[in-house]
């Protein structure tokens, strides 16, 4: 016992390092939840809740064989364990037959002398399993981050999974890279866009959905999918679906879709076309659909059409935002059912058929969508120059498998190995790191016979034999009269996982990691900022600058690359707060658009009044501080450039060297060209009063 | 469809070929099955079924990254699947803990810069699922070693998963070490021996359970545990057991039990010593146990005693049988028990305990033996000249998955952790492979919420939160009226699962293999005989003695390194074939002591006559011809060396530059020194007439 009460000890002071060090992270947002159980949570090898709830706290492995890769291709078999990849190969291409694509990722001389690895990793989260969307659901509008950080969840979700590996951060099931407490994590959208990288996004599901969301946005709850909830645009559930403060018209950073076009990745093609149908309900777009601000911030847009996304070019500013669905796309194989045990199965068994509504008949498969990623990232010169990060999710596979459907799932990885096999064919492997991984298990199990607990689907194999595939996880009993398959839920679990790799630094992945080791090896390839401090010095360069256009004055933000979300505080001669962002919750303020220009309308401003506007990177702690004075009627173009430029200011990362008594802020007045265009473009509402609902 | 029949033609033509191969290949055993629905079996893109059952036929990897090493330590984990070893470490050390030895093996850096790789492989067997030893069963005695050779089983079971690394060859579920032809496939044990290499054999299992007897012996059925069958010795249910055809007393190789004895590896310890108290029924030492037989064959022989394996020391010619239990060996956890769905599971979850009755509490856990071994083999000569190869199976995580018994798989991990642990701190990793993999998947699954079709234990895991382990494959609802669990048989599942290995050779594990690559990367690292002609060639050097001992006569067959089993046809002056070994069976006839002398009791030879002996090795072909004329009566030293030898001969592996008539034989009376204490060991009954029963 003596050792074991040293180990305790020793883990309790870390947790209060921990403690302190995420207080200071947090900068104002909530304070730390205590772990009132700390003592019940202590792991004898691993380690605590506290610990594994920081960025990187989970990773397992140091950095070892790792090298630099120019582009990244990261393909995500949702719910694709091994038992779902061993299902669909014995099916597809027999028990010794192999997958192109999905195969040759991380086998050793399938693509010549390229470096592969392959190993498994864990893929538990945090929290309690608030698959019910817990958070924000204290009825005061304040963040609720988590019913109980203090936990560990066996079984992850996709949107933890997916934070995981986008952000490096452990969290709870349904969060969208925000850790724990509630904080945003940076993504390695924003990380590349920041290292000046092209990104690309590419989905069979909903755009809005986890895995794909991950890269676009934070938000604390998943199902906040658009301005108006997860609805087709005819009603309004976001109150339900979303933390409220996190929603625009309640001073927020708006919901996934949003954030999806303030993000602005150079190519994102999925599903969930009907969310974008939904009216924006704040900020310089509302009343609008979210269609229509996309077209306004200048995207290629593409609704259902798939030979509109065949016929889409790289245009310079002009990302391509392609949905080709309503909600997820229609799967490969038409459904099967998994029914009760019946003999009568095992001498007929079930043959899969192609599904005449997959979008793959239309030049739509996941293969379609990945090929036209790829020529419009390649054409890219961003690209060109700094390389890509590129996604690549064949998401069914999940959601066939919940729902005890086996040619679902076995054609969903059909189409996602196809996937694979176009992009090794069409990337140079010397300077690409191509990684296929699930974000977590799932339940079919591959038997000899059938069971009697599960229910199950008798499959007639590529190679003329019969295979079980058992599905038995459903919370409830969901058959019917005849002990057919009714509908249910079956369960994610939580085994561990296979990840391979082909490419520079594919080695990374051998042996046994953790997810949040996955966005240390992507991160770490592309030679983006990893660590905390790295992260915070993206924002060392920020700068805002204010102008005028026609007696309207705003902030533009530009270089805040290390933070998600700013706030500002705008203050009058007598240093009165007259306008500041909500800082109700982490998810208050202003999004930050990375690598561009974030703007805030300061519609209070006065002519001829002197004021100081101060805006702050809330992940970096980095603040901007501009003084001004707005001209007097009449005269507004008298203090500005010929951009409307009237003040500007810079971080001030060394106060000493530069004496300013304004601390870790500056002022100035330089003149810096920005286009006025930009500036007509901002409209984002002050809100001094919090809204709650 | 142009492409397919294309393909298929060509696949039909390599049927052919490859049946023809194998009817040379198997030498006057069964003839190769027509494979009847050849074309339903045709795999787009994998092998058809009599390719895959060729030996190496199954494997998917090139010889790549292979090293050389003195010695492999091979793991095995029955039924731990990816699943059973995160339910383990979960319970043991929390979602981000780690196990010392299980999780160290493959890991980059985890064991200083030992090369170290990780990988999956598929485990699917041949033939029909004939889990119910339809082998043999004919009712005729004749062998009818698969009822269904050419099917593909998705799911295997332990004999012929064990046969695939042990052999290289993929065969049906209930063989052990014979091909779906029943051919008796050379294994790890047989090639070490022969490259004069040290052996051991460690199991918490009964010695003749499947996996330790991949190493031991040829069986068509797993289940010929003893001369008696599987019966503690108090009857007889060998007929329904075995083979008939394989028992000694019907002219066969003998048991696996009485095989061991004949394979004689340096180290043998694990649990089933009951079968060593049932009677020989044929041979030289029938009438005796099986216990009387492994003592006079000069083993140190240890039953049930922990103290007295622990005092075990290295003898020279007196290898090591450690028998500590009369069956498999009781668990290190008690036994929980998975019952149907139940809130009240949640608010008290489980908490393993250990087993009074486990033989770790009197010094004899997996690494207690493991050590033993260890300590073994580094004092043999021949393990310090030439290296050894040793297998360590914990054995009862796959006998708890099936009985849905949480505590049990989990307590059995630890077991086989701490095993793994203590090996990789006492052998040198710069010349020393060590391998941790399973034989094949299992049942249990880790989720947040108790399921409703399958059983479930709720446990309390290491760092305090509860893990629903989920039981739900098992073929009959073994339900009782409290929906508690009341025995009933999970079943394996047939996912690809994990292999991992640290040591010279170790990334030849990475990317997707299958299970008979690890022969491969077994036997390549020892530099042991891999392929077909490699093996054959092993008996190049075979060599017959013909010698008397007070007018008996005997055949002492050296060299034949290359075969299992041996054959025999004794004739006189005019060609009549006056004894002849049974060859009904491919397990008919004498069984090979590799590295060491078989002996061939010659007791129809009359005093003066002359005779003709053809000694022929099953698997090699190669045969030794000796001419030789019994002394006349009264006369029996006159033509004899000091050691009995009246004549030899040996393989003539090149007729032509010999120019004998004979060809692929020689004759020679070369006087070679050979233990007249051998030769009156010598008793092999000679069956001139068939048994059958």
């Amino acid at each position: 016992m003596q050792k074991k009460e040293e180990h305790m000890g020793k883990h309790k002071a870390l947790q209060g390092a921990i403690a302190a060090f995420a207080s200071v992270a947090t900068l104002g947002a909530l304070a730390v939840p205590a772990l009132a159980d700390s003592a019940s949570t202590y792991s004898p090898n691993g380690k605590s809740v506290a610990e594994l709830a920081q960025h990187g706290g989970a990773q397992r492995i140091a950095a070892i064989g790792n090298k630099s890769a120019k582009n990244v291709v990261l393909f995500i078999g949702d719910g694709m364990g091994d038992s779902e990849i061993t299902v669909a190969r014995n099916y597809l291409k027999g028990v010794n037959g192999h997958f192109d694509g999905l195969d040759a990722v991380g086998q050793p001389g399938a693509l010549d002398d390229v470096e592969a690895g392959t190993g498994q990793y864990t893929t538990f989260s945090l929290g309690s399993n608030s698959s019910d969307s817990a958070v924000g659901k204290d009825g005061k509008g304040n963040l609720n981050a988590n019913s109980n950080p203090g936990k560990i969840t066996a079984v992850t979700d996709s949107s933890a999974s997916g934070s995981a590996w986008a952000t490096g951060t452990k969290t709870y099931n349904n969060a969208v890279d925000v850790d724990v407490y509630g904080n945003p994590q940076l993504n390695l959208f924003e990380l590349a866009k920041a290292a000046g990288k092209a990104t690309g996004n590419v989905t069979t599901a909903e755009i809005q959905d986890a895995t794909p969301a991950v890269l676009e946005s934070h938000s604390s709850e998943r199902g906040c999918y658009g301005p108006q909830g997860k609805t087709d645009g005819s009603s309004n559930d976001a109150a339900k679906r979303c933390l409220v403060n996190q929603l625009k018209e309640n001073g927020g950073i708006g919901s996934i879709s949003e954030q999806l076009l303030d993000t602005r990745a150079d190519v994102t093609i999925g599903g969930g076309s009907k969310y974008f149908r939904q009216t924006v309900q704040g900020g310089e777009y509302a009343g609008k659909t979210v269609w229509e601000q996309a077209k306004e911030m200048g995207y290629q847009a593409v609704e259902n059409d798939p030979a509109a996304m065949n016929a889409l070019e790289y245009k310079e500013g002009q990302p391509v935002l392609a949905l080709m669905s309503d909600g997820n796309m229609p799967t490969k194989f038409n459904a099967s059912k998994a029914t009760a045990k019946d003999p009568s199965k095992d001498a007929n068994p079930t043959v899969c058929t192609v599904n005449d509504q997959w979008l793959g008949n239309q030049g739509s498969s996941l293969k379609d969508m990945s090929k036209k990623a790829l020529e419009l990232l390649n054409a890219n010169p961003a690209s060109q120059s700094n390389g890509f990060f590129l996604q690549i999710e064949g998401a069914s596979i999940d959601k066939q498998d919940h729902a005890g459907n086996a040619c679902g799932q076995i054609g969903e990885t059909d189409d996602f190995d196809q996937a694979i096999s176009y992009v090794l064919q069409n990337v140079d492997l010397s300077d690409t790191l191509v990684i296929v991984t699930a974000d977590h298990a799932h339940t079919s199990q591959i038997l000899n016979a059938q069971p009697a607990y599960a229910l199950s689907t008798v499959l007639k194999t590529a190679d003329g034999n019969n295979m079980v595939v058992s599905y038995g996880t459903a919370q409830e009993d969901s058959r019917d009269e005849e002990g057919g398959y009714n509908g249910g839920d079956m369960e994610h679990t939580g085994t561990q996982l296979r990840i391979a790799a082909s490419g520079p630094g594919a080695q990374r992945v051998i042996g046994l990691t953790d997810q949040t080791d996955n966005f240390y090896t992507i991160a770490g390839a592309l030679g983006l900022a990893t660590t905390t401090d790295q992260q915070k010095a993206l924002s060392d360069n920020a700068e805002v600058k204010v102008a005028t256009e026609n007696g309207s004055y705003a902030a533009d933000a530009t270089g805040f690359n290390g933070d998600a979300v700013l706030s500002y505080e705008l203050k009058d001669k007598s240093g009165n707060v007259i306008a500041a962002s909500d800082s109700t919750t982490p998810l208050s303020g202003v999004r930050v658009k990375t690598a561009q220009t974030t703007a805030i309308a300061l519609d209070k401003v006065a002519e001829g009044n002197e004021y100081t506007l101060t805006v702050t990177g809330r992940q970096s702690g980095k603040s901007v501080t501009v003084d001004f004075q707005a001209p007097a009627a009449g005269s507004s173009d008298k203090n500005a450039d010929k951009n409307g430029v009237i003040a500007s200011g810079k971080v001030n990362n060394n106060p000493k060297a530069d004496g300013s008594p304004l601390g870790e802020t500056g002022t100035a007045v330089a003149v810096v060209a920005i286009a006025v265009a930009m500036l007509a473009a901002i409209a984002m509402i002050i809100k001094t009063v919090k809204i709650t609902r």
